[in-house]
């Protein structure tokens, strides 16, 4: 051997190394984990947080530095307390979650191992799992085994910008090759979209050249649900004004509100004109491994497209976004390419899964061995409980919110995402007229919930005026939290309003 | 507390079986990691691993199956068998390899702690993290502090498709909000490649609406670098057709073969016309980390957006891109969005570093962390010294494989890619003419040795022609394990030739 390796180069791989340093995360996360208090975030100003960062870092440029054990054990405490704790039934605010450990201990084995799955060759079992964990799910779906197709996305928005274009490439053969049309006498593509759609579906039409100004808003009825009959008049009008709509999207449920769109109404709409039904069910497609939650999604079936966030209601790491089309030939249509050193030109049993012509990533993380591993070895039932469990305390958290004088209720949770305002004089009472003032009082309360550090919530704006937003996303997030985090908002409104310039 | 959580449900959430999971899985890589032999895939049929991977999957479907140590054990182990061996001197097929044993453990607190990235108040660290290297980085880039931007991709696909959207909203206003414009006065929007530019380039065309149609191909030199030349008057010939070439996209390396494209010349053409110059250094940009390397990039300070891997040459868990703005307004430009559950409509000093408005994803993974880490512990000499060392590597294959009559050399190497060909009876003897042969013996080889599972290494059409093409990432192959590959290639084509119908 001519080129001898650097004594320094092979400490840094080492495999007795990587074995303390294992040891070392290990035991910071078991304590962070074994932490059940009631807490939110510790929110820390950049420049503070930055500052200690910096002071963790080697000043050493030209060799490489000694490892330090210490310093080590210092950033990954700090990386720990600084994060929202996902983990306490204080946080409620966002739809991701505490994982289940054990996803966590998977991911950790694709990240040393290191198979980019878009290509069979290099992620082998990834890619095996992606076609099981895809006839799995597809049992509460229902299309015939075999016509269907899903492929892994790094993030739901990326899935539904995905299946967006694929929509675009069916409706508009040439756009792929040609470019946007324009205005044609076929009518400029057009996208319709329900009011509270994620913003991701908006972009996407920015993205893909469709333009923003070419969205249809679909209205919404009391439960912020697509009203289809409004709907139907909307997209006659839409044509009128010389828009050709190909593709419509529903949402199940929306993000603001967890509103599941109708979809066996919306499809038929859809279908009727020659559209595409392209359903982003990145929080609630979760829903359908739970037989009692399943006809929230009645008509699923008739989707063209699904987006389904395993990493937000299936409790893995994020991002684990698997989407699904219910014609394989329309997936491999949203993308036409050829590149010989990845793609090999005669398909061969291997490279019949690969799935890099299908997706917008290359390198691709192996993001389904947490999903399968956790289904494999626990079944669907540890979803399927932890959801139900989820929407009962949500159910519950509506009932209670109802009986306070002092609170307004926005809807009825259809999942596990409830939204409301706090008007401390009672509505009935000297509750602000001014829809302003109640938008900047619910900001200055999320804000200090925030900065108070015990409970973690969200805000969203509705009909224009924020609202209070709970996701719950703990089962250890009982009533009781529900009504101790309802004082802790009585006592923000309270400081905030002695002391409406004091700390956030 | 009104809701009781059942003990299954707990039990997976236990915080001792966490421990006890991630000591299996510390175990199984401690063992794979310390395999030294020399090995490249241990390629399997897919129905064979999907019968092997069925029957590791619990029947239990109605109740929360118990844990079963065995399986998860036996999971894992298959898992670490089945990819391809990239911490084996035998791997040299892709641009991936083995991470550095510590961003894999830094990478696990991530998926455990789950701070997606794309929110200061998701994931303070990371958010830090993220300005911290972008700082760091730039010392090697030089763009003035404070007047540039980076944010984070999940791959260098997603990071190429960002800078192009950005150069196409900076030069067509409407585009986002009336979509692509068609053939108008000022031309068609048009992007210009050397003819080795990544697929995902060339795929961005199609996504975004400008049109494949509309990709001016530049044409390369014999080093396989964009002849500025030649490609000045390309840009001319593409004008005079109506095209208005907004974007001009330099790499550097190329995937085919690692080529450097003269960015200092380049960057001055691009800029002449009023056009954008992306660099697409999703492998090579690592250079920059080193002295010696660094005079491949002259001229990086002038592009207008750069694609940084640092999954590729900076060793850390796929993937991990960062995308760097010479100017911070054109990265924000990119998006135009208004979302009020994740947008804050006043900033502050938090929200202020959130980059969730200006990359595709929403959910994102904090995948600064494990780069962070290994900068901060080990320094910039880590980098530099491993790439150095796999450079040099390179170079001396290039030099044994100049002494073998039976090899063809098809470029001097820039970096760590070298492609070249086998011709048996030597090319001066017996050669096929037939390039369409030669073709098939470079395919049959690259399959064969795929199969065998000693070596493996990857293919690329070099003028339609396959190559053999070898990526060195492991510092522990040296120019002897190039000596025994060629000796394998040798007996590959033996076997290849004595049955031409064998095993490939």
């Amino acid at each position: 051997m001519d080129v001898r390796v650097r004594g320094d180069l092979s400490e840094v791989f080492d495999v007795q190394h990587f074995r303390e340093n294992s040891e070392t995360a290990v035991a910071i996360l078991h304590k962070h984990l074994s932490d059940q208090s009631i807490r939110g975030l510790e929110l820390v100003d950049p420049a503070v947080l930055t500052r200690a960062a910096r002071a963790l870092m080697t000043d050493e440029s030209e060799r490489i530095a000694d490892f330090d054990e210490g310093r080590l054990a210092g950033i990954l405490e700090l990386y720990v307390r600084t994060g929202i704790a996902v983990h306490s039934p204080g946080s409620m605010g966002r739809q991701f979650s505490g994982v289940v450990p054990l996803g966590g201990v998977v991911d950790f084995v694709s990240s040393v191992v290191n198979q980019p799955s878009a290509f069979y060759e290099a992620g082998q079992l990834p890619n095996v799992a992606e076609r099981i964990m895809a006839e799995e799910l597809n049992r509460f779906i229902g299309w015939a085994p075999g016509s269907f197709d899903m492929v892994t996305t790094s993030g739901g928005s990326l899935a539904n910008l995905t299946a967006l274009l694929a929509a675009r490439n069916r409706a508009f053969p040439d756009f792929w090759e040609q470019g946007g049309p324009g205005a044609t006498a076929a009518g400029r593509p057009a996208v319709a979209v329900g009011e509270d759609v994620h913003y991701s579906v908006a972009r996407a039409a920015g993205v893909l050249g469709i333009g923003e100004a070419q969205l249809v808003r679909l209205p919404l009825d009391r439960e912020r649900r697509i009203c289809p009959r409004r709907a139907e008049r909307a997209l006659a009008e839409a044509e009128e004004r010389g828009l050709r709509v190909f593709c419509v999207v529903a949402s199940a449920g929306s993000t603001p509100v967890g509103a599941f769109d109708p979809l066996d109404e919306l499809a038929d709409l859809a279908h009727r004109r020659g559209a595409w039904l392209h359903v982003d069910g990145a929080h609630g497609a979760s829903l359908l491994v739970s037989d009692r939650l399943r006809p929230k999604l009645r008509g699923i079936e008739k989707a063209d497209s699904l987006t389904w966030d395993a990493h937000k209601m299936m409790f893995v790491p994020a991002p684990c976004t698997l989407l699904f089309y219910r014609d394989r030939a329309h997936g491999a249509a949203a993308f036409r390419q050829h590149a010989s050193y990845v793609f090999d030109e005669e398909p061969d049993p291997y490279t019949a899964l690969d799935s890099g012509d299908r997706t917008l990533e290359c390198t691709k993380r192996p993001m389904i061995m947490a999903l399968w591993v956790l289904w494999s070895l626990y079944g669907r039932a540890l979803f399927a409980r932890k959801i139900e469990r989820l929407c009962r305390t949500t159910a519950l958290a509506h009932r209670i919110l109802l009986e306070q004088p002092d609170f307004e209720v926005l809807h009825r949770p259809e999942a596990n995402i409830l939204c409301f305002r706090h008007h401390p004089a009672g509505p009935a009472g000297r509750a602000p007229a001014d829809p302003r003032e109640v938008h900047r009082l619910q900001v200055a309360i999320r804000d200090r919930i925030k900065h108070e550090g015990t409970f973690f919530l969200s805000k969203v704006d509705i009909d224009g005026v924020a609202a209070l937003r709970m996701v719950l996303m703990n089962h250890q997030t009982t009533s009781e939290h529900v009504r101790l985090l309802l004082q802790a908002i009585r006592r923000a409104a309270q400081d905030v309003q002695a002391d409406p310039g004091g700390p956030r």
